[in-house]
């Protein structure tokens, strides 16, 4: 069976769970204060340029969402987000559960506009009783967004301007990372996302890691106390020096972008041979996640060599799926769906 | 000058200040344990036929609807509304500062149909993933809407049996319920508002109170530790008689119905005057608020002799106003503005 | 009967409910924008000699108590008390319910001192594991206490020392401070309060107000967004003038400090007869509060005359009890009480 | 050098980590729905003799108790702990961040007696004014306690009696619950502990696993929605097969308590080689932590072979110390500490 449901059905990518065995007899000091831990931040201040950069590995991805929105907001205050957004849809009410509210906005194929951003800004303090409504007091937006599409560089930029602008911190979920750094025709860096945010994280769960995410805050002194608000959020592993071996190991020599460069390439091909056989992609992604309306018989045939997911019927005769690669799809797996795909076309 | 801005704009109904002042040296025990809240809260049980109802008597809205809703809802639920509602948009996040999401729906008119609420929770239930959403936990809808206009008994029994259906509380805030008891066309009862739903409140700021607002439980034991709630959100008066004065009062012969009555019948001449003339209502509003759509000169021509909202322009030459009568509005007042009205419209 | 309950029992000052009856029938913007409002912060200003403080008016304790604190605590923050203090007590977990631990330490007749205070914090930064632990990040003290004491000035300025050194805002509760300003050998005026706190509050309901606490941030940006932070709380009120008009007649001609001393004198009348009849002081309270020690049948002989408080038994034979005046009381009625309290102990 | 600072300073146990490397390139749905967890919450039925039990199995303690905690709690009431808890001390003030009070008593070696327990709740529902106070809704305590004390089977079952008799439940954290099943004289088994709590955990964290504690509800429908709840906390790992197969080694042909007499065998060795030098322990701790006050210059002895944790001063020549045994401490390490400790006593 060809697993496409999602980016973290397999383990680790075999280069993290050598490490973690290597290092497993060793005894060190917990919490993040360990050699390996203190390893990778150096990296990350390295790679994303920036050295004065604050950084704490948690474990995953809600838990790092809510904490750095805490850390940032004040209680009057809420997060704007997309509606598509994960934090306003899948996240179980963790932030509201902070005391936060969301402020959402429509979104285009998961992206918000810095036009529509600074709309919502002026036309919040136009309004006379602003002071009896949630603040805006950050923007969350995610790289590659939940639909895999990205924004490109000089749309981070006008949103980075507006936020600047507005003294709102912009904060970016980076759950896919990876898949964004290496996407087709991306043309930003790790340092230009360090640059334009004010906060992210570079996720590790969904690109090869067993689990963690690294949260960066790059404006100094934007979250007073990080290490007491991630210990209160329920964030802290003991045995931090876990967190610490997989990013220094996902970091070291290019991993994580060849991680993401392997995935992205084999979703490029599911997505050609989708297209070449007439199929309609949702949205134009460029990264590892594919968004395909299909016919209920295709999809009953591919399902008989792949596992994917279902999102939805499409009429009466389609459904939409999604499918997902990883480091852990290989290019044989992809020749044999692509094959199943043109024996139920030529049919 | 004609405040038409507001039924909180003067202070409380005379027989109300007269009670508050007959009263003042007496002394009576604190926190809503004295023999006038005692009263107030046997006349509630009466006319809302609800023996066994709990009753709180807070001092504002929005307190009460923070308390109400925290005290029903458990962490994972969150509380389903009209995109317009005030909880939603006006009250600075304090639903979601008790750690609770407010899950919007649009509206029409200000309310919600029971339909799109049976939508809404079924397809909510039909999504693989809503284990990792916000349940809805209760229901909030306004009568009157924050548009003035109120749902009929048939339009309640229809939310109030999907509800059911669900185990889902129905709550109602009834900021301004003496003027939907007494609109144009009421077809309900307090004694409906009691049966329908599970929690509510009777509004006393804007219908001739100083302040206060009667919560009233009619579903047994849906709160536990009402009291303790209520003082945990700093919403437990400590001279609390003043609100058993003021709602004995207001409720003892009808005054409550009576205030509700008079600003309704002012409310529908003006309406009457001003469709009269030409004007298009923005909603077909039965209660003491009234929106148009009017030409700025006229808008400028009013507010020689009247106070009103500006709510916003509507294409270059016109703008939306809102009218609100109350017990301090007088028929002359009426009289006067709708000459103005004239004067202009005949020129 | 003679009520010595509490000073909050009766209604408002004869010369507040005036005020609040000329007013009635006046229109005023709400939510404390109206002149009244702007009146009273204007007189607070200049009698604590501090041009700059930010003012909110607030209806109750509590909910001063919680807004003042959630707005000044970071998440990881917790708010350093006396065991013996309010919040930690008595307030049903309004603060913990903002989020915010109540860091105690153990009182002296109600009081901290400065030692502690600083001794607390050392230690507290002392401990390896502190990012663990909630950092203390205010200082909250009642000014008098709960036990009727009062800190002198000599002890407030040690106090605010330590926390200025400490970067650490000192929040005073004056939910009595009336009669701190006016107690036997006080030796501290209101803008001392304001030059050593960095946020306080006058309370009124227990001073003379039908309800009402005005609080006031002395130092410049403590709090931010202090008027949604207030309506989040639900502790904004609609007819925000009632506040402004009782706090302007309260502050208006010295009838704050009246109440005060008038309370205080008939408290040390009444002090002076029981210790002069052999009785003990629970604590040595120079304010409108007292606790005696007292054999349970004079309890019950003073109980014919007058109703006051039983705080529990001590030993077999004796009880403590509250003895609490107010305006409201009158000399004839301390009179009557050290007469029959004469009357026992001349048996 | 030998690590004696805490049972979490190594990876996992080598039998976990095979199981984790063995299944690594499965793949396997997300969230806990997968085969292994599935297995995992099947043994803990089985071997709690609870096949009603609800379980979760989550990443690390602290988010654990916030969880349990917050899932039982009503609003109003708080989670009664020893002073000494670790929730009331070093969890960053993650309880109230949900916020919900921690509720102190003093411990006695880190325990609490039923008979405190019962006094707290019969003297808080005789107070006047309980109703203003925080009520306790829970007992939470630690097995081995902060100080590796045990409680007995009947002292568990006193305390179980108390919370039925008051409708309270009873958790249970097990952080290290492998040390306490193992202890010497422990008389009370798995299936007691699920018997007479109505919520506990049983940790790996610090007994074996890289992490991970499984949550184990035995009331049934005592939490609503623990799995959305879970989610809300960010405590729900993507990847939650990892918990399910480090439980299912641990719990596999008893590892779990041959890891927790392992590391007691080698605890109680040190113990009474420290005591028949002559020292102090602390307290009579019959699990792997022993707290020894020991001569300043025999720890310095001891710290050239050994890593351990210094508590502090005791007196002006001898401090506090901290000796954590576990599975990766081995018996020639011991020895090593006892020939080094011998030959500092025999100088």
């Amino acid at each position: 069976m060809i697993y496409l449901n999602s980016d973290y059905t397999a383990g680790a990518h075999p280069s993290v769970m050598d490490a973690l065995s290597a290092t497993n007899l060793e005894h060190s000091v917990g919490y993040g204060l360990d050699p390996y831990t203190k390893e990778a931040c150096s990296m990350i201040r390295r790679l994303t340029e920036c050295p004065e950069a604050e950084i704490m590995l948690l474990v995953g991805g809600t838990q790092t969402n809510a904490t750095a929105i805490d850390g940032v907001l004040r209680h009057h205050e809420g997060v704007l987000a997309a509606d598509s957004g994960h934090i306003a849809v899948h996240e179980a009410g963790a932030i509201e559960a902070s005391g936060h509210k969301v402020l959402t906005l429509p979104h285009t194929e998961g992206k918000l506009s810095a036009k529509d951003v600074e709309r919502y800004i002026t036309e919040f303090y136009a309004d006379d009783t602003h002071d009896h409504m949630v603040a805006p007091g950050m923007l969350y937006i995610s790289q590659p967004t939940e639909y895999g599409t990205i924004y490109s560089r000089q749309e981070l930029e006008a949103l980075s301007d507006v936020c600047r602008h507005h003294d709102m911190p912009l904060y970016i979920d980076g759950a896919r990372l990876a898949y964004a750094l290496t996407a087709d025709g991306a043309d930003f860096t790790l340092a230009d996302i360090a640059r334009l945010a004010d906060m992210f994280y570079i996720g590790g769960t969904k690109a090869g890691a067993l689990f963690g995410e690294a949260l960066v805050v790059t404006r100094p002194r934007l979250v007073k106390n990080l290490f007491s608000l991630v210990k209160q959020h329920g964030a802290l592993l003991a045995k931090g020096r876990l967190l610490g071996i997989q990013f220094s190991t996902l970091l070291r020599d290019g991993l994580y972008e060849r991680i993401g460069r392997h995935a992205v390439t084999l979703a490029m091909r599911l997505r050609a041979a989708l297209q070449e056989a007439g199929y309609d992609a949702v949205v134009d992604s460029p990264t590892n996640q594919q968004f395909f309306h299909l016919p209920n018989d295709l999809i009953d045939h591919l399902h008989m060599v792949a596992s994917f997911d279902y999102w939805g019927p499409r009429g009466a005769t389609h459904s939409t799926i999604r499918l997902v690669t990883s480091w852990a799809t290989t290019p044989a797996e992809v020749d044999e769906f692509i094959a199943v795909l043109k024996d139920y076309t030529q049919r």
